[in-house]
């Protein structure tokens, strides 16, 4: 097969990451986000939150992570942030990866296979900072619906707290930024 | 206000995207594909082909652009690529996206706004490849899924192949690739 059949083939295949649900309702919406909608979001913030990022990193080597983070949702389903990753589902994702990206030619499978384990590392400056970015929009829906999704899953502030603090690491002023935001859900009662 | 607040904001405002809704049906599934999850299926869609670009690219620029392409919709709404672009609904883009940039601070503001334009006037070598690759998966969709958006906006063969025989200003081995599934479309009377 020609190497565009092959890519041209890769963009049908991962239209199915917009029929994945998460576990959050975008702001102002009543129905829960899909994980490709969520992949755009978090490359736009960011892009527009690339300045507070405390390591060095390459923007747009963050922007690609953060186009390919979640297909491996495509063979594994999403899991909520606050549970446990269990190493199944983690085996899942990972063999989800290789069949998605093993449609393409190959040396665009290896590129784009070591991008999304960097990001599951969760090391490289790049990762740390896609992956504080990746926790934002969860909160932000929350924060400004009522808590809905903290209340769906019985999730405590202790663990909001505890679980999102990892912000801090790819951003000290957006985590400190989206921390007095929390302060004032506990306030409403809505955490 | 803080800079990370205004920045914030534009964060949540920018969710109204993911209710826009535009003319195609995701390959495999049974609802309309809204302007967010588009703006993702697009980027990674330039990323994956950025080999076939014909014009000197900067894919890094490309897909910034289609991060932001659409940005304009969340006040004026998605038009179909077959209907005359109106000088009123420019108008209300252009208005849209100087009302969403400008609740970032001022400096991305200008910057995000002088890159929707470039997309927009289609000249640049990125802007060209950005707008061919814009108009892929629908395509894709309509073959993938019984031509339902060409059905239902009663589109000829005429009008699909000659408005998107510019893809092939992109890249012409993509419009190539493209020509021939058409063809194959024809030959199943779904175009």
């Amino acid at each position: 097969m020609e190497n565009i059949e092959k890519v041209l083939n890769f963009i049908v295949e991962i239209e199915k990451l917009k029929d994945v649900l998460r576990k959050t309702k975008p702001v102002g919406l009543d129905r829960y986000e899909n994980s490709a909608e969520h992949s755009w979001h978090v490359c736009i913030s960011a892009l527009m939150l690339k300045d507070y990022a405390d390591g060095e990193i390459n923007i747009d080597r963050v922007i690609k992570m953060l186009l390919l983070h979640d297909l491996g949702e495509i063979d594994a389903g999403d899991t909520i942030i606050y549970a446990a990753e269990t190493p199944e589902n983690k085996a899942k994702e990972f063999a989800g990866i290789h069949r998605l990206f093993n449609i393409l030619p190959s040396e665009l499978a290896s590129e784009y296979i070591a991008l999304w384990q960097e990001f599951e590392s969760g090391v490289s400056d790049d990762a740390v900072y896609a992956k504080a970015i990746d926790r934002v929009p969860p909160l932000l829906h929350n924060i400004h619906g009522e808590g809905h999704s903290w209340k769906a899953h019985n999730i405590s502030k202790e663990q909001v707290l505890s679980v999102n603090s990892r912000i801090g690491k790819g951003s000290e002023t957006l985590w400190s930024s989206l921390e007095q935001k929390l302060e004032v859900a506990v306030e409403q009662g809505i955490l």
